[in-house]
This record gives structure tokens, sequence and C-alpha cells, in this order.
């Protein structure tokens, strides 16, 4: 690096320490102090290491660059406009303005953003999957530069990351962590002790570089050995927050303050004036991602009676579906639970073992959606609650991730309330955009795997532990919105809504029910959401308004709540009755705890009983 | 250790051995094998480390075991039997049966339980509180033991576990981690590397003791190393899964799997048959928790109209509740945003500074209600999304706990999407026995946060960022399950329905409403769960069923899902008008994001048109 080069740095580190101060004075509000601590890292970065084309954000060979720091964000704004990508004029009267691409925390609105961040702990696991997709799927040599804060390294989540960098050798991932010392209300918990992170990150199997974060020929010596690892770097940086101008430099009370704008003057002042430099940092080699072979999918079949979990389906359909070589499945150590090893059988070059990891399992998910994969994540329903603020914001990154939650409900058993899912479909129903499946039998399950590798955003199946028959021949469809009725006749009574091991609860007492004389249409709602409004505005109609909904999950938000609302919103009221888990269950047999959850098939006997008046 | 003591551990291990085969061959179900390999640890720890009275599980000096591989239950409760307080015969015959307290991962049903663990990661974590507890609450010298997996540690909540244990000196913690190399279907990341484990184990802070899980003298000895350590204390423990059953013993293939009888028969004759040896260990040194003097709560007083955020008032309402020295506030590093530091200025001695670390800071209070603490927990509403799963094991855990969420919904304004809590709502309510709230002036928070503190289960309050005016008097009470009818009168035609920041618009909708001739009703929804149905019904009653629903937050699940349940339940279906986020938002101006988002007052104000004919 010459003398030359390093002025030129120093000129776009002060010109990115300038901008952030601008916008966020501009805006109001912003992290002007978080940003300037990490101006010299991010300027050498740019100028030097990061091959990127700026002018196609969409190159396949391009570095990856994630603000796991989201807060930041005045300074990456700032690196585009050094880029040219961002004029200045945005930069400074757009930034965190309504309407504006130049949001408080990045999002992938911005051609030049992965992922959205901003809940910290998040941007390092989800560049674990998108190096895990450059190592192993790609395998193109773009690297993988993640900016971190001191603070996030709190987060357990930063080091599930740690742990399968290093565990899948992802020397194409370098972490950097801008150690300022400094938190929202105070100091870190580790401060400037360099040392100790040194300690945890080479535990964890990664190469730790400590540098002075202001000295731009460590910086660059240490992103140069990074470019070149064999493991994952992890560059520790001592920086001091709000570097550069005297007043706030290394105080506290100065995190997500704008400053002032005398402050501010003075402040651009001390930074030596505005600049306005652009920068062309080195390019990528040109590159495509490895093509692989597109084979014929072919659904698995089943014959009508037979019985099978639609966990197994599930499994034995992803497989399927694997001969598109877009697709790729991950688990969460619990594939013999799921069946997601039936694809590990199949194709273990796109099966990613996660380990007992829920956050970093559905964070390799979104960065495997970043590189245009079709990932699929598994593990038990219950545990997706451990990633649930990782799966709110892979919605707000608009990613297009597929889970699929198996040992739902008190079905399971004896494991007891621990391993049952009772919450799940109220929190997947939740997110924005998402999609909740939750198929009944193992045809439509099957089914509803493939619309699931076409559909974008959040795409949720719950599957059920047990073998239940199969209610549908293999060629019946099942779009995504839509509901089966399963059972009807022209004088039908009253309607009865599962899905799930509750379908099958509603087949049996609409059998139980017509020996009474009672006629029953029945209706499975595979669809939670979205959910198919005309199919309950039918039955409802057809059966004088008396619906009776089962589901096997806690009642509020559920399947109960879906088509409460539905109902609601088409301007068509409906009172249901309503069986769901209403208390805490425990261990026993499947029938034992559907009974006492007042969800079997007597239950739902009695509750057609009572709406017809019999 | 004499020898007769060794060996009479050694029988004690036999025993817990034959007695987790047996209970799970009887139930057909269980862990066996992985609670075979942690056998040997727990005969030392109960026969000569564990001081605790079994026949007074609620003596507060005792000592406190936490299995947080908590489907070890077998071995666990094979110990209940040894301890004198399970008979052989529950324990062979009760064990994961319907109804019974032996259920297949263990919850506080059981007396000598503290927490429900079986979703890994957790019991760890939950130690963590109980031992603050102890060290800075109690000050009494018990000490807590943790019996951990292998295959959790690929879990970040084990490392935030750590780092905060040794962040604030838990000597008192001792974490044993049975290293059996076998997770679910395969080998775990690290196997028998012990060397990784002390690595990572000793870079975080805590002391680490390798050693032979299955050599009794070293057990002993790490145990006495850790009861009188300077810091948390870490014993890794190689050992062998299944150990001592030939057939099984290390065998893949073995996880979750109970022996078959013959199978099982076996076994026990390898282990020298079955045996019902009682232990009495060492019992506690007799002691009570810290008294501190207890002093008269005067909650803080608000003017009416004057502008106070609802996060702000919980902070002062919590300082004013810390006159109640059972009363604990944690806080995940944005204090001065929650306004958790009120409390923090008053009491900085029950003030727990977690760090960015939400799924710890829940366990901590979980922790902590163990010892029968009144905890607060503090961060912005969109992050307890990170400890769902810690929320959601809570209940099960039949844990007390507070949780205080700021910074919901739109409002927020400039900080963007990443940070606003949208599905707070409806993941709070879906909680089994949970309290959610959601104040819309500061003095129905500061009276909502006494309310708090005598509740049970999971409590959570939704704050928002923004100032808006006190709507009520010092002396109105606001009982949970209430609502408040904040505006009335003979000839109302429609109610707005709102709680936070959408009651504000719902007042100043109605009176628009008013002087164009429309006479609108205005509810105070505080209580969002539980509900108050009265009050709904009379409102629709009264307005002919007409009714407009207005929330800070996305459409399924949340006030909306709250209202239609709760009228559906008590028979009377309405239809609302339901103004919700339908999309993703951006930054703004919070007037800007409400109406972009379509609930602002020009929407309330146009829906109560559309619901009146006007």
């Amino acid at each position: 690096m010459t003398v030359q080069a390093l002025d030129s740095i120093h000129e776009l580190a002060q010109q990115l320490r300038v901008d952030s101060i601008r916008c966020s004075t501009s805006a109001g509000s912003g992290h002007p102090t978080s940003s300037m601590s990490a101006a010299d890292l991010m300027a050498v970065l740019m100028a030097r290491h990061l091959r990127y084309d700026w002018q196609q954000p969409d190159n396949p060979a391009n570095d990856h660059l994630i603000f796991s720091k989201g807060h930041a964000s005045p300074l990456l704004y700032s690196m585009f406009k050094a880029a040219g990508v961002v004029s200045d004029d945005d930069l400074i009267n757009r930034y965190r303005r309504f309407g504006s691409v130049l949001e408080g925390h990045p999002t992938p609105v911005l051609p030049w953003v992965d992922v959205a961040t901003g809940s910290l702990g998040q941007g390092l696991p989800d560049g674990v999957g998108v190096a895990l997709a450059g190592r192993y799927l790609d395998e193109l040599p773009y690297h993988v530069w993640v900016l971190c804060g001191d603070s996030e390294m709190a987060e357990g989540s930063m080091w599930e990351a740690f742990d399968k960098a290093s565990y899948y050798q992802l020397s194409n991932l370098t972490a950097i962590v801008d150690v300022n010392r400094l938190g929202q209300r105070g100091p870190t918990e580790l401060g400037w002790d360099l040392e100790s992170y040194v300690r945890r990150v080479e535990g964890f199997g990664c190469h730790a570089i400590p540098i002075d974060g202001h000295d731009l020929g460590e910086i660059d010596k240490a992103l140069g050995h990074a470019a070149d690892a064999d493991r994952p770097t992890v560059i520790l940086a001592r920086t001091r927050k709000g570097r550069g101008f005297s007043e706030v430099e290394d105080r506290e009370d100065w995190h997500g303050k704008p400053l002032p704008p005398e402050m501010a003057e003075r402040a651009i002042v001390e930074l030596g004036g505005e600049r306005h430099v652009t920068v062309s940092g080195p390019q990528p080699e040109p590159g495509t991602p490895k093509q692989r072979p597109v084979g014929e999918v072919s659904l698995p079949r089943y014959e009508l009676g037979g019985k099978v979990p639609t966990r197994l389906a599930f499994g034995q359909a992803l497989a399927a579906i694997g001969a598109r070589p877009d697709v790729v499945a991950l688990d969460g150590e619990v594939g013999n639970s799921t069946h997601a090893e039936e694809f590990l059988k199949k194709y273990p070059e796109r099966y990613f073992e996660m380990f007992i990891a829920e956050q970093q399992l559905v964070a390799a998910a979104v960065g495997m959606s970043v590189r245009g994969y079709v990932p699929f994540a598994a593990t038990f329903a219950a545990f997706f609650s451990r990633a649930y603020d990782f799966i709110r914001m892979s919605a707000i990154s608009q990613a297009n991730i597929r889970l699929s939650g198996s040992h739902a409900g008190v079905e399971i058993g004896a494991d007891g309330p621990s391993q049952m899912a009772l919450e799940d479909l109220a929190m997947m129903r939740a997110v924005e955009g998402s999609t909740v499946l939750y198929p009944s039998d193992a045809t439509s399950a099957a089914a509803l795997v493939q619309e699931m590798a076409e559909r974008t955003g959040v795409v949720y199946m719950r599957t059920t532990r047990g073998a239940y028959p199969v209610l549908y021949g293999p060629d019946e469809a099942f779009p995504v919105g839509g509901a089966k009725v399963v059972r009807s006749s022209p004088d039908d009574q009253v309607t009865l809504i599962g899905a799930g091991v509750t379908l099958h609860n509603c087949l049996a007492a609409a059998d139980r029910l017509a020996s009474e004389g009672i006629q029953a249409r029945v209706v499975d709602l595979y669809s939670v959401k979205p959910v198919d409004t005309r199919t309950l505005l039918e039955a409802a109609a057809a059966t004088g308004d008396r619906l009776v909904v089962v589901e096997d999950h806690y009642p509020a938000g559920g399947i109960g709540g879906a088509v409460l609302e539905a109902l609601s919103d088409a301007g068509h009221p409906v009172l249901i009755s309503h069986l769901a888990v209403r208390s805490l269950p425990g261990s026993g047999t499947p029938a034992e705890l559907m009974q006492a959850a007042g969800i079997s098939v007597d239950h739902v006997v009695e509750a057609a009983r009572q709406r017809v008046g019999a």
C-alpha cells in the first residue's frame, strides 16, 4: 500500500464520517458515532478488498457486504455515495424520510443490500448462509464481509454463526468487529479487552486478528490476510466511537443521536470539510454459479387409506423436488424426526446439518435465498419459536424461505409440552407476507411441498408426528389459498373445520353424527394463510352458519382466529364453536391428550350436536 | 472419598441406569441411553455434593439441580426414587403416562424441579437466573448445578449463559456437560474433543475441568472444586452414551429409544440387576434469604392532558413499585429506551444489565421467579421475538415473569421495520396463561405495572415510543381484564376500539365524526388478554354491532383477532372494520407511517363513516 493510497483512503474515510454526520443531522435521527468508529475499516475495505461491481449488483461474482450492525446505516449509505450509486442529494435529503429506500436500518429495497439488519446478531448468521452457498453451492470465489458491532457479540446467535463458520470451514467469510467499547447505554461487557474476544473467537475455531481499527495499514494487512485465509477470519478492530470529532469521540451518551446542526458544523470542520470523492475498488473476476443438471420432479404417490405421517411425506416430497438443483435442505439435527433426511439420502451435497442451532438454521436459509436458492429448513415446529426474530426479519429481508415444523400439538403424545408446538400457527400467521400450510394427509403434504418451492416470502408447513390415513388420490391439486370440502351432502346441517390431525377427528365425528341422522360437511383447511374465504362462506351458507373449528393449538390466533378474521373481512361474521387446547397439556397418548384438551372426536360430535340443537 | 463410598456410589449409578431403562421400556418411549451416560455424574453429585433436603424441596437453603438436557428425565426421576421421594412403582408404571407428574420432560409439577426443560439450551440460562438470585438477592450459599448435554452446546443461548455467568462472577453455578459425543441423529460437531470445549468455555471466562465422566474419583474431585470455585465452573465430562450395556454403549441410532423388553432384561443383567438403594446426601446449612425493608409503593401521578410516553410511565412506575423488595428489573442494554433505567437509578442492587442477549434476559427472569422474586424484564418489543422459545417454555415452567416491550408498531417512525414490533401481540396472546396489556396513557401504564406485579404466568406490557396525552386521573383503576369506555353518549352509532397509539387516533376521529354529526363510542382495550368481553358486547349492542378496530400491528392474531374471538366465544359474532398494518412499512414520521398503514385518524373516520352509512 503506497502512501498515496493511504492518503486517499484517509480522505475517503473522513468523507464517510462527514457524510454520516450530514445525513443523520439532516434526518434528525440515526447513529453517526457508530458509523464514525467503523469508517476507516470500511474505507480500506471498499477501496482495496471488496470486489464489487457497483453498477451490476446482481453480478453473481460480486463479493457480499453485510452490515450486521445495521444501525450504522449512515456509514453504509455514505459508502454507496462514494461508490457513485447514491447521490449526495439523496443521501442528505432522503435518509430516513418517508418513502425513501434509504431507511433507518438497511433493507434489500436497496440493490446493494442482501438482508435486512437492525436486530443485532443476525447479519453474521445470514452471512454464514451466503458463504455456505458460495463454497458449497455456487462454488464461486466471492468473499462475504460482515461488519459487526461489539455489543452484538453478546447475542448467542453470533456464536452459533462462528461455530458453523468454523465447522463448515468458511474461509470465504470475514467478520469485522468494530470494537468501539460503547453500547447504547454504556460500556460493553468486554470493553476494549481484545484478548478476551480473541480467546473466544479462536476457541470457536476461527482465525482472530486483533488490530487498531484506525490504522489504515493494519486494517489493510488484516483484510488481505482474511481474503486469503484457510479459515473464517474475525478481525477484532479496536476503535473509538465518534472517531474524528473530539467533542463526542469515545464519549458515553452519544449512541443513536444525530449531532445538532451547530455541532455537526464543527465536526465537519474538524474532519476537514465536505468531500465528494468516488472510489472504484477492485472488480470481481467473471464467474457464474455452478450449474447442476435439472431432473424431473416426480412426487411420491400414496395409496388411499394407507397410514403415512405427513412429516414423512414432507421428507419424501422434499427428496423428490430435489430434482430441481436449486432446492437445498437444512435441518436442526432432527432430520430423522422431521424426515428431512430423505433429502440427505439423495442429495447429500445439498443438505446442510445445522445441529441444535435454530437461529443459524433459519439464517442459513436466508443467506441461501440471497443467492437464489430454494432452501427448506426443518426442525420440530416448537423449536422454530427459537428463531422467531430471524423469521420476522427474514420477511423484512424479502427472503424466500420454507420452514417445515414437525411434531405439532398435543398429538405428539408422551414427550410432553416442551416438544409440542401449540403457538406456531399464531406466530407464523402474524409474519408479514407469510404462508401457513397444515396438511392432513400424505398426498396433500407432498403436493404442498412442491407449492412451497414456488412461493415467495416465509412459507411454513406444519406436519404431524403420527400416521393417519391418506385421504386424497395422487392427482388432486392443493393450491395455496385453497381448502378441500372432504365430505358434503345437500342436507348438511353443520360444518366441521379441521386441519392436520383434527381433520381426521372431524371425519370420524361426521361418521358418528351421520349415524345419528346429522349430516356434517367437513372442510380440510390445509391453507391456514391465505385462507379460502370462499369455501368458508359457502360452507357457512350451506349449513346455516353452524361452524365448528377444531385445532391442536392454543386458542388465540390459530385456525379459529384465521376463520373468524376471514369471515369478518368478507363481511359475514359467524359464530364458531371453537375447540382448541385451553390449558397446559402433560404427557400421555395422543388419544388421551386430545380427549383431555377437548379436541377429540367426542368433543367434535358434541359441539356439532349442540349447534344443530340435537 | 473412601473405597467403601466409591463402591456404594457405583451401586447407585448402576441403579440409576437400571431404573432409567426400566421406566422407559415400561413407558415405551424415552431416552435411556442419554440417561446412562450421565448416571455416574449424577450419582456422585447426589451422594456427595448436592446439599438438598428432599423432604423439604421448598427449603430456601437447598442447592438447585436443573436438567438442561431434559430428555434425560429417566435419570432425573430415578434420582428422585433413590432420594426416596418417588416410589419404584410410580417410576416404572407412571413415567410418561397420562395424568402423571413424571412427564416425558421435567416440569415443575414436581416439587424438586425448578423449571421445565426439553427445549435444549434453556436449563443453563435459567440456572444463571437462579444463581444471580442466590448471589445478589437471597445472599445464600446454595449452589446451582446444571446437567447439560453436549448437543445443546451448539445453541447460542448456552454461550449467552456462560458469558453472563462469568460477567456476574457466578461461582455458585456449575455446568456439568455430559459429552457423550452422540446427538439425536449422529455425532455431535465436536465429538469427544474436550480440548475445544475447554478453549471455548475458558474463553468465555468460566473455569473448565475436563474429566472422564465415568471415573467416580475424578467426578468427585471436579465437583468438589466446583463447589469451592471463585468462578463459574464447567465440568466437561467425557462419557459414553448408553454406558454400561454393551449392546448400545457408544452406538448410533439409540437416541430417544427405549430398549425393547428382552434387551432391557439383558441390560439389567449386565448392569448387575435391580437395586433399591436410597441415598441421603449432604444437607443444606440452615439459612434464609436476605430480608430487605418493605417500603410504601407510591405510583407516579400524571396531569391530565400532559404528554408522557407510556414507556416512561412504565419505568417510573417500576421504580415506584421497587419499594417492594421482591421486585427486580432486568434490561437488554436499552434501559434508556425502555426506561427501565428509572429503576436502576433507585435500586441499582436489584437491577441486572443483561446486555444484548434477550434469551438470557428472559431466562434470568425465569430463574429469579424460581426464587420467588417479581422480575420485570424490558427490551424493545420487537426483540422479545428473540426469546420466544424461552417465553413459551416459561409458561410450561409456571414461572411468573413480567415483560415490558417498548417501541411498538409503525409509530416508532424513522428507525424502520426491524425495530417495529408488529407481531408481538399475536405472539404473546398465543402463550398459555399469558396476560397481554397495552396501555394508551401514562396513568394506565403506571397502574398496570402494579397489576403486573400481582399477576402470575407470562405478563406482557406493550409500550409506545412517543408522548401522548394523559387521559385518566391518577385514581382511576385498571384491572386486568377490563376496558375503558373513554367516550360515549346515548346516541352512539359506532364503536371505535383502539389501544396504545391508536386509541388516540380513535379519540381524534370521534371528535371529527362528532363535528359531522356522527356519535362514536371509544373503547380503550388496554387489556388485550384477557379481554373485556362484557364491555365489547355492551358497545356492540349500543352501536348496532358497528365496530371499528384499529391496531398498530399486523392483522393476524392481534387486537382484531382478540375482539373477534371474544365475541364469537360469547355467542355474538360481530363484523369488525379492521384497520391494521397490512404491508411492510419503511421509515418516516409516525404520522406518515400511520397514514400509509391505514391506521390514521383519517382512516378511522372513513371506516366509521362507512359503518354508519354516511
